[in-house]
């Protein structure tokens, strides 16, 4: 067995030591279309006004002169078309919406408020000067803030940056994630089943999070329980990844290598345990510029501390200004068990339902156990010290998978 | 200039018939790895008990007999190992969590309680009759369902479906999409700037939500306002597509084309502009088993559309059993500008605070204006007849991106 040292962290305690083992993140300039699923590493400033030119904002004709109703049609312009001409007094050209109005026209006159007669174009409405064009800068002139660094370029930022013709950006550098599990007992994905054994499931939970904020990964291996093995893993991988996943090995067995591995060779050892459940070995170490995270082996505990403490961790290495994860308050709808001795993270469903996020239980929340995490969206923190709690009784919610609130 | 027919159709009008015009899903087994991002076209049923042997929940000593403080340790099990044994009365073997524990075990004894010497382990704690010990099937029970098709393989599915020891499951196959623009204005990212020109935006608003869904696409260039071009560009697209996405050349001007072509070629016309601002001029076609969703070029507009008609469209066409558009009470935080003729979606920052969502404008509502939608995480519906609203004034809230509400 393993001897124990130092103290079991708080929960907010133990995420602060990670967030703050943070070393700088790098940013580097790419081209635009590459930038989608990156964090915006500079400011986004406009370079031009926008339009830069008068526009026609309908269908219609472009006069110059509004002292009379009748006007001679001297051009088309669609948009796209470069227009330099000065309109004389009385002369119209027909412009389409989006199309460069003439520099010195005076208004645009919807074409439904016209009658065309040869050359000839009359209006049948009133008019006032510079109606139905939309001016240079109007939307938003030149330098000015459009966008603030730290957030990711996702739907809504790509489109703006393409539409502001930008052609490099700054984006956060992201991090490189290696991933390990152990286990003697850990079958691979599509391996014939063998009594006793258990599906790897953890590498999955990663490896999915990661994907969805389009983290690089590799994934290592499943290594078996031996001394060598696992430290020739993090020899090996700590001189390649920021960021080091491992799974299982952590608890006091004597076949946890992990742990064994971590606390020999001289790891910088940064979290060892936390109070919570589950998963409460958490070991956390740091080797020069690369972050270990040995995570426990159930997959329940290893999603929650996925979830609590690598998720933030690593959306602050990609950059993300607002990397925390979110709490709301919520009302319980079931019943929910604690001890006083932890903070329980228990799983959940959390809707929005008439004004209030409410909390279902979704049965078990035994560590063991992990098949209802199908329901779950988010976890019910129950301090330290509160103890059960029961149906109507308001406490934290932590949501992870916000489109299902709804 | 084309001719109009044709009512207009009110927003829940124009959404049902589109929705309507969806063909069946088809589905297709495929291997549990690639499955991620699909959505799931089979209920989940467990395929065996879990676990499927009694398990040990604690590092400790698995006990037969409950009448003594002293055992006879045999053996070590640690997890994964095959375990074919019988305990006699009076032996103990020595099992890590996770370890299978022998069938005719009565307990397993925490080794925190334990006392050994030599092959000797005293008990220190009072014992109960299958204490520690996870039995089988006890998390879940073999033939339970476990999820119900329709919904998103994502990061809380698929680690359910590996768990599980699936190795092929029944997905929906996912749409293909083509997506062109028009414009004699529109300039391609990286292109140097020319006066009076656009970026393409629509192409990349379109390929931002399909890449969120990991949605196969193709874009098929930027047409020239000519109807030979835009009419080929439709016969071939149609041969290849489940579901084309064209942007501008919807309206009446004479370089409008899509509209034109789509009129004229026989294409059975679904949707002819409907009721809302901004983006009115939507032109929804059918052709065999392809949709093509003739966008409004504005940025704004075919933002707008894509959110309201296109993204639940596409969601069906996924096989997501929950595709609307989630709706939510909002309270303004501002003034908001609509005519009583149409539904106004004003886009609009969402936040929940303090109990309440909250809708803050985000500016200019101008349909030829489009870099605050930097800011739009989602739109206040305004209701025809309604009219403006004041800051206080309650009214629906469509949220696209539920991330940013926090």
């Amino acid at each position: 067995m393993i001897k124990e040292g130092g103290m079991m962290l708080k929960y907010e305690d133990a995420k602060d030591i990670i967030l703050n083992c943070f070393n700088e993140v790098k940013a580097k300039s790419i081209n635009v279309i590459k930038s989608f699923n990156y964090v915006l590493a500079e400011d986004i400033v406009t370079i031009r006004d926008y339009p830069d030119t008068k526009k026609s904002a309908v269908d219609g004709f472009a006069i110059k002169g509004l002292d009379r109703n009748s006007y001679r049609i001297v051009n088309t312009f669609s948009p796209g078309m470069q227009v330099d001409i000065n309109l004389g007094k009385g002369e119209a050209v027909f412009v389409m919406t989006g199309a460069v109005v003439p520099e010195n026209a005076d208004a645009v006159v919807r074409v439904e408020d016209c009658v065309i007669d040869g050359d000839i174009v009359t209006i049948n409405c009133n008019l006032t000067n510079g109606m139905n064009i939309n001016n240079i800068g109007e939307e938003v002139g030149i330098n000015q803030h459009v966008v603030t660094k730290g957030v990711l370029i996702n739907e809504r930022i790509f489109p703006i940056l393409c539409y502001l013709g930008l052609k490099e950006v700054k984006v956060y550098e992201k991090p490189k994630v290696g991933i390990f599990t152990t286990g003697n007992e850990i079958l691979e994905l599509g391996e014939d089943y063998r009594k006793g054994f258990v599906y790897n499931t953890n590498r999955y939970i990663a490896e999915c999070f990661l994907k969805k904020l389009e983290i690089p990964y590799e994934y290592y291996g499943n290594i078996i329980d031996d001394e060598n093995s696992v430290f020739n893993a993090f020899a090996e991988m700590t001189e390649k990844y920021d960021i080091i996943i491992s799974s299982g090995g952590i608890s006091m067995g004597k076949y946890d290598f992990v742990k064994k591995v971590l606390n020999d060779k001289k790891f910088d050892i940064v979290v060892n345990k936390t109070k919570i459940k589950p998963g409460s070995p958490l070991l956390v170490a740091r080797n020069n510029n690369c972050m270990i995270f040995g995570m426990p082996g159930y997959p329940a505990a290893f999603f929650t501390n996925f979830v609590l403490y690598l998720l933030p961790f690593i959306k602050k290495a990609c950059g993300f200004r607002d990397f925390e994860n979110k709490i709301v308050d919520v009302i319980l709808k079931d019943y929910m068990h604690s001890r006083k001795s932890s903070d329980y993270f228990n799983r959940a469903t959390i809707k929005y339902e008439n004004g209030n996020f409410l909390a279902y239980g979704v049965g078990s929340q035994k560590t063991s156990h992990f098949i209802n995490f199908a329901k779950v969206n988010g976890f019910v923190r129950i301090k330290e010290g509160v103890g059960d709690l029961k149906a109507g009784d308001k406490c934290e919610g932590l949501i992870f998978n916000f489109e299902s609130i709804l």
